[in-house]
This record gives structure tokens, C-alpha cells and sequence, in this order.
């Protein structure tokens, strides 16, 4: 069975976020108000191929953990469902 | 009123994805079977100031256009909830 998952990596709190930050500070400088915590995330998706939900989102976090994110300073979360 | 806004951004279909290429070649060489159509997208998390959830989603809309993507080559997806 194919499943579509979605893994959606966040910088941890009280990890530096550069990328957000100048967002906020250009945002008030072109004249948006009141957007304040900018943070910039990354998004993996991809279509894996396995016996059962189960199994797809076990390998899913194994990539996660080994592969796709920086444990040290990144949170993901994995959201795995059947291929339509 | 507070509103966390969610803005999903992915590349359009047909856009060249050269980090999406990129890891899924590498998972083949490391070993993971089965993983395809990989592609990578950004996030951006913030809140926003307004009235009420119609004129947050008008304004982070308006911001995603003008400002956090580049319409020609991506497609964003806008969620707004409350902030809890």
C-alpha cells in the first residue's frame, strides 16, 4: 500500500530562527502591524510504500530521526495517511 | 483578538524541486526503498493582530501574496485559528 506522508520540521524553542526574525522586522518596516512570532519551518512530503499505517509512520520517524531532520535543533512531526 | 496563523508554502506542480531530487536519490543510496515523489516546501508560523478570524485570514492572505511567496512558482495554503 502507498501512503502520503507529510513531515513538518520546526526549529525548537530557544533555537535561533534568522529567517524568522528578519520576517518580523521587514514586515513593520513595510508597514504590517501586530504580526508578531515569526517562525520558518520546512515540510517534507513524500509517498512511501509499506504493509500498513503503522509501518509507514515507523519508517517515516526512522527517517525523520536518521535523515530529514537535525534532532539537536529541530521537532517534527510525521502525519502519514493512505494515498488517495 | 490574537489569530496563530499557518502558511504552507509548496512549490507549483512542474517547478523543478532540486532538494526534493536531491534527498530522494540520496534515500535510494542510503538504503530506504519505496519512498517517492519527495518534494520540500517552506512554513511560515506567526501571529496576528485583528479584528476577528475573517480579517486575519484577509491579512496573512494578503501578506502570502505580496510578500512570503513568490506566487509564479508557489502555491500557499493559508490556516488561521485563534490563539489559545
Amino acid at each position: 500500500m502507498r501512503f502520503d506522508v507529510v513531515v513538518d520540521v520546526r526549529l525548537r524553542g530557544g533555537i535561533a530562527d534568522p529567517a524568522g526574525a528578519t520576517i518580523e522586522r521587514a514586515l513593520s518596516a513595510l508597514g504590517y502591524e501586530g504580526v508578531t512570532e515569526v517562525s520558518v519551518g520546512k515540510t517534507v512530503r513524500f509517498t512511501i510504500e509499506a504493509a500498513d499505517a503503522t509501518e509507514a509512520t515507523t519508517q517515516a520517524e526512522d527517517l525523520c530521526a536518521s535523515f530529514l531532520t537535525n534532532p539537536v535543533i529541530e521537532d517534527a512531526s510525521v502525519t502519514v495517511e493512505a494515498a488517495g
